[in-house]
């Protein structure tokens, strides 16, 4: 009988830490999602609006803000605050957990904005 | 007339980096896809053959597991040596760009670790 045995993705790591059902594969999903990098970025530091938040992170739709935003608000990274004026009002910032994150993402960022054009040339 | 200001998504940055065109956010797309970052780290300090790495990235389908692949090897971070041989077998590793990329990506991986229980137990 012929046995598999199984390969550790990143060998230092817990066992089992990025099983596709554990908590740290379903929260990397959330924050490495196509828009969610750059939702979270583009909190750096400051307090958004909706349409400012939309114009920031050019070409993502309203339903995938929406939902992106639910996730991450969900997750304990964005802290969403509305002000009960009219027209209503609905402002974005970073929750300290956010920002945690954001610090380990922006030196990725920076690489990658370093790197990209040469990356894309070359291929 | 009312003019809509833009907002840059991350200042600090060069201006027009996250451009949806832009190269940027093209390998942006490609290092923080669903499947791209698992790669990648399991890749980290090693060579794998192609199904240890289907073992390693446990969850994802040969389908995605090809396509990811033909796009970080397209992007210069992974390299692919075919070994003429009965059975056929093929290797993958990291390139020294990928490597640089990686560094980049396990501080993430790590802090994601530490805090990904807590976060899903509160969310």
């Amino acid at each position: 009988m012929s046995t598999t045995p199984p390969i550790t993705l990143l060998p230092g790591f817990p066992d089992g830490s990025f099983d596709p059902n554990c908590p740290t594969r379903v929260v990397l999903d959330h924050v490495t999602s196509k828009w969610g990098v750059l939702v979270l970025v583009a909190l750096d530091d400051r307090t958004l609006r909706w349409g400012e938040l939309r114009r920031a992170v050019q070409g993502v739709s309203e339903k995938m803000l929406a939902q992106t935003l639910r996730t991450l608000e969900a997750d304990g990274f964005v802290r969403r605050e509305s002000f009960d004026v009219i027209p209503p009002h609905v402002e974005y910032s970073l929750t300290p957990l956010g920002d945690g994150l954001v610090a380990h993402l922006l030196p990725l960022l920076r690489w990658v904005s370093d790197h990209a054009t040469a990356i894309v040339d070359a291929s």
